[in-house]
């Protein structure tokens, strides 16, 4: 295929690796470069062909990359990282802190608008694809409740939070949806559940030696914000089987409306994720995405969008014509 | 609220009065009128504020309405109907012979550029709403397989050919999913599922007096197209108990695409309806696909479009900051 879409990456943990895997999969795109504070050494890239570049070069490649996709954290690098670069490329992000996303939009809007690019902020899958549903379905069924679970899955920052907790060498966290909830989003009762109602918490923690095990528990099941709003459960494990058992990034969730039409007719929507890798993927998102901003790009739109703004066509590789034929 | 949506409707069968019944939930459109073949006659809307008008009537509402829902059958109405009356309106119909939509597409595009008029052809949840949830799913999980399934439903098609049956005199069939083929499909097993193996049919049937319900049964069983290659059941009961345990009109699906990304991780994406009533969910779709077609007309947009060309946000009566705000 002549012309394909130069894909640059930026960041190069779980995410970027995610994207570089993705974009073999996509015969219409070339990864040109990753980028990396760590420069090169960082980079375990087995590709001959891509160059691995420090952060400080990306300039050099503003004519020969198409679209960059930005693989930092939402936390501390996307929110300087995504207009900063948005300068000099179409850019596309997964920033995921959902609170801050209008003020996040805004920044990228004014830099995308001045500089004449394509920016698609938010993409993944939650913020992303489950904000598409929760908006089909909001106006596709008037009258309703939307509920959003998530998991079973391991949760990063819950992870985080345990293991910043004295006495514990090391330990993931896994988020777990109420099946009892579920059913009663599906029947649509209207009982406001709180997050808390929704799911329970499971931690598997391997403790320092000689540390205090019912210190631990309650230090864990107590933390505001994290756990003590939720039926926390603690395991004990060794490091051997934290390694064996919980090294992989399973997630996914659900995404429920419950709606009624005319006299009393019970309408349910119910869209689900069942995801063995969880950046893997986030990243095969972020690549489709990429594709729908080369699109846009083309057609000489400007300024910062996100998967709510796009087409559902623009992400595909098909014609039009294609897609109303195999896929309507 | 000012400046409401006028909303015409055309044709008034279940299609119809499901439209009529969707705008009442909706605070930002009126509905002008209905119009029929039958005339105001046939026109059992209680709403004293509805004009009925015989079908002939419709170009006296050239300037009065914004969006015309065409609610017409799709064997004989809308090949004629949508291109005929985009001449006048911006129209919305659920076009659902798949396999001529491209044709009607093609039609009704040329009138609509000709005209200056937005068309969406094909609203519904099937083409429609799964069809949006194939092309997704396609575009981010590019390896894998993607399979639709449909009921458990009352199928109006299979109804209408068991009812020509010889000795038939009343009589419904349901549609139902293979629950075996759909864990075959979760789990990416790559077998060739054909619609056969993933449904099966069951029928209930009112038989005249005196009539052989072995022929029947073997009749309904073999009759190609429909029943031959399937699993079918038939049930007889008498009419009373069809009138009182199957005159709803229930209906939903599934669609499933199993992928798989980086080395080895699966990757499962699923999207089920569950519709009481399959009119009213068709209808309500409908209603904001007309919101989208009038926002897609105040910007002087103009062709035929189906769903995969909109961006999620046209259906919904949020503004775009309150989507990023409360969705994203």
């Amino acid at each position: 295929m002549e012309n394909k879409i130069r894909i640059g990456i930026i960041g190069y943990g779980n995410l970027g690796r995610g994207v570089e895997i993705a974009i073999k999969q996509q015969q219409d795109m070339e990864l040109i470069a990753i980028f990396s504070r760590r420069g090169s050494e960082g980079i375990t890239s087995t590709d001959p062909l891509v160059v691995r570049e420090p952060i400080d070069q990306v300039n050099e490649y503003i004519d020969k990359i198409d679209i960059m996709i930005l693989c930092g954290g939402s936390a501390r690098d996307l929110p300087q990282q995504t207009p900063h670069f948005t300068q000099w490329f179409n850019t596309v992000d997964s920033f995921d802190n959902h609170s801050n996303i209008p003020d996040h939009y805004a920044k990228v809007d004014q830099v995308a608008k001045d500089y004449k690019k394509v920016s698609i902020i938010s993409a993944g899958w939650d913020p992303g694809l489950f904000s598409l549903q929760r908006v089909y379905s909001e106006a596709f069924l008037t009258n309703g409740e939307t509920y959003t679970f998530w998991g079973k899955g391991l949760s990063q920052g819950h992870s985080d939070a345990v293991r910043r907790v004295k006495g514990v060498l090391d330990g993931v966290q896994y988020t777990i949806p109420s099946e009892e909830a579920m059913q009663e989003a599906r029947q649509g009762l209207t009982v406001h559940l709180t997050s808390g109602d929704r799911h329970r918490r499971q931690c598997f923690i391997v403790a320092e030696r000689g540390a205090d095990k019912n210190q631990i528990i309650k230090d864990i099941i107590t933390m505001p914000g994290y756990f003590a709003d939720y039926e926390t459960q603690v395991n004990f494990i060794d490091q051997e089987t934290l390694k064996r058992e919980h090294s992989s990034m399973p997630h996914g969730g659900k995404v429920i409306r419950s709606g009624k039409t005319g006299e009393n007719n019970n309408q349910l929507y119910e869209f689900s994720l069942n995801l063995g890798s969880n950046p893997e993927f986030t990243s095969s998102i972020l690549v489709a995405t990429a594709r729908a901003a080369f699109k846009m790009s083309q057609e000489k739109q400007s300024g910062c969008f996100t998967m709510l703004d796009i087409p559902p066509k623009y992400y595909s590789t098909k014609t039009n014509s294609d897609l109303r034929k195999d896929d309507l």
